[in-house]
């Protein structure tokens, strides 16, 4: 078996889903868009449901309508694409809801499917998804009359609590909500640990879900196991790997295992990253390949059948920083060659 | 629709196989690892095994297992990794030629498959998969009366042709090899190009076959097209994206594109890619997200339903270089939400 193992603790999962909810008085959606953050929408998303979510939110229609086949009807699945040209009869029979950006994406869902759910979505600032404050004035009384299911926004730099466009973009989304009889959302992981002036009527934690900053109370969800397939004993001058990047200093054992940037190990992080043999931690040596990393395990005490890449003692923030990254880029790069295995009490 | 399309050509990859073929004598595997490098391992072999090619390799007895169900009977299927523990069944149902690449995995196919075929990869100085010399001087007789189908070898620097490795490596696969009545092989996409010298009785090309350098005239595969979700306006001063780290400095025209580095577009690339409106080159700006991107279309004479990240007007190449990566990431990290159109004659 040369294949890595992904383990994902759903019940790590769902303590952090518990545990983002406790933050705030208000309901507690959950954020499962590309494929779960890497993690597998269907199981990730179930897991929720039982957990107590009953709103989702995915980035575009497909991923609803394979997120309403696992979950069947009744939760609430939100697209925050919105509905975009082609998606009408998918939006439809798959029973979504999505947020309306512009404009454009109102007249299209109202002329196609009228009276059927939606959200909207508004641009407080970050200038990425969402009708800014003229639009928004100047469509706002025939949105309201068919009565949406949700205000939302989204912060750009809820990260950085002490960021001056935090509160700019709350005082935004107050002047464009306030005295609105809608349900309205405005925080992610990041705005939740902002406090309860972000909350308002919804929240919807992503990356705080699947154990990544910038909830740092986090349960690590993830854990990545990649079997040795070979060991060798190098001599001070030889060198190892494509590009003869690393050179032995000293007499060296080096662990050749079965993961590379084709399962997501990002090449980037191949001059600074570590694995674990047991409870040593292995400096990753040379350029990681497509498939295949060496390792030194000169200082392990046995030699062992895998290494930890992601999980007890190490996590995905951790490998982020050594490929110059952030968590959730390690969690949606993690490929399909997995073997995949679901923890769940 | 607001999934991203990414499509690949049958055509480009067979007459890419096809040049690379006639540059040797020999016969010409293909590499098909990685889920054939990011394209679908199944639709890819199908259409090389159509264009004459008959041994195939993969990285792990997995993906040797799906080539074998997508292919059926007779075509030849390699595993690098070799034998590993608890693959013996796989191997065997699957009728996969495991490359041996120790004296461990050795003993465990002769033992556990007695008569089933085999390769032997040998270590010429890379220090990453295969047996070094010495050990290959110890077990060298016990393993030709077994009968192996190949003798191979991988090459650390060839993508570099003046790197002394390559005739260093070149000479230890002839000390290991020459007199044995057994096929070998050395190359890869670089080493075919390294000329004759190079080739053996097989080569065993991967990214020259999808695109990617070194084969510099290599014609492209894939082709990734995103569709604009939205269209603002931004006056000069106004932030963009996470982080607000794109500012305007003058009044722009900024489309959100739907998709992101869940998709595999690198959030490295952020600060120097661009993406391609009908012929007008277009900065991508600000912090590259999970599902969106921003981009600077005011350059653009007609807003666009849809920009070109990869095709006609930009490689893997190019795309590589603004990531600090290689051709080979960009490739593997294209992620399983496009919707993928195979192009064939």
């Amino acid at each position: 078996m040369a294949t890595a193992t992904l383990t994902i603790d759903l019940d790590a999962l769902t303590s952090n889903w518990h545990a983002l909810d406790s933050l705030s008085a208000c309901e507690t959606a959950a954020v499962v868009k590309a494929n779960g953050y890497g993690l597998g929408a269907d199981r990730v998303a179930k897991a929720l449901l039982d957990a107590g979510a009953r709103r989702f939110f995915v980035a575009v229609a497909e991923e609803g309508a394979a997120l309403r086949a696992a979950l069947g009807p009744g939760p609430e699945i939100n697209v925050f694409s919105g509905h975009m040209a082609g998606d009408s009869e998918m939006i439809a029979e798959m029973q979504l809801t999505p947020m309306l950006n512009s404009l454009d994406q109102m007249l299209r869902h109202f002329e196609t499917l009228p009276g059927a759910p939606f959200g909207i979505q508004l641009d407080t600032g970050m200038n990425r998804l969402g009708m800014e404050p003229a639009e928004w004035d100047a469509v706002r009384e025939i949105a309201l009359e068919q009565g949406p299911t949700l205000l939302m926004s989204h912060l750009a730099c809820a990260d950085d609590p002490e960021h001056p466009m935090n509160p700019q973009q709350l005082a935004a989304f107050h002047e464009m909500t306030d005295g609105l009889d809608v349900p309205r959302s405005l925080s992610a992981t990041g705005g939740i640990l902002l406090g309860p002036d972000y909350h308002f009527d919804l929240t919807r934690p992503g990356v705080g879900l699947y154990g990544g900053l910038p909830f740092v109370d986090a349960a690590p969800v993830a854990g990545i196991h990649v079997p040795v397939i070979q060991i060798r004993e190098v001599a001070p001058g030889e060198t190892v790997g494509y590009g003869n990047t690393w050179t032995a200093e000293r007499p060296s054992r080096i662990a050749t295992i079965s993961g590379g940037y084709a399962d997501g190990i990002l090449r980037a992080m191949g001059p600074k990253a570590h694995v674990f043999a047991a409870e040593t931690r292995c400096k990753i040596i040379g350029r990681i390949s497509m498939d295949l990393i060496g390792v030194d395990i000169t200082d392990a005490p046995d030699i062992p059948d895998t290494v930890e890449l992601l999980g007890q003692h190490q996590s995905v923030d951790t490998l982020a920083d050594a490929a110059g990254t952030i968590g959730y880029e390690i969690l949606t790069s993690l490929g399909a060659r997995y073997r995949r295995h679901y923890l769940t009490s």
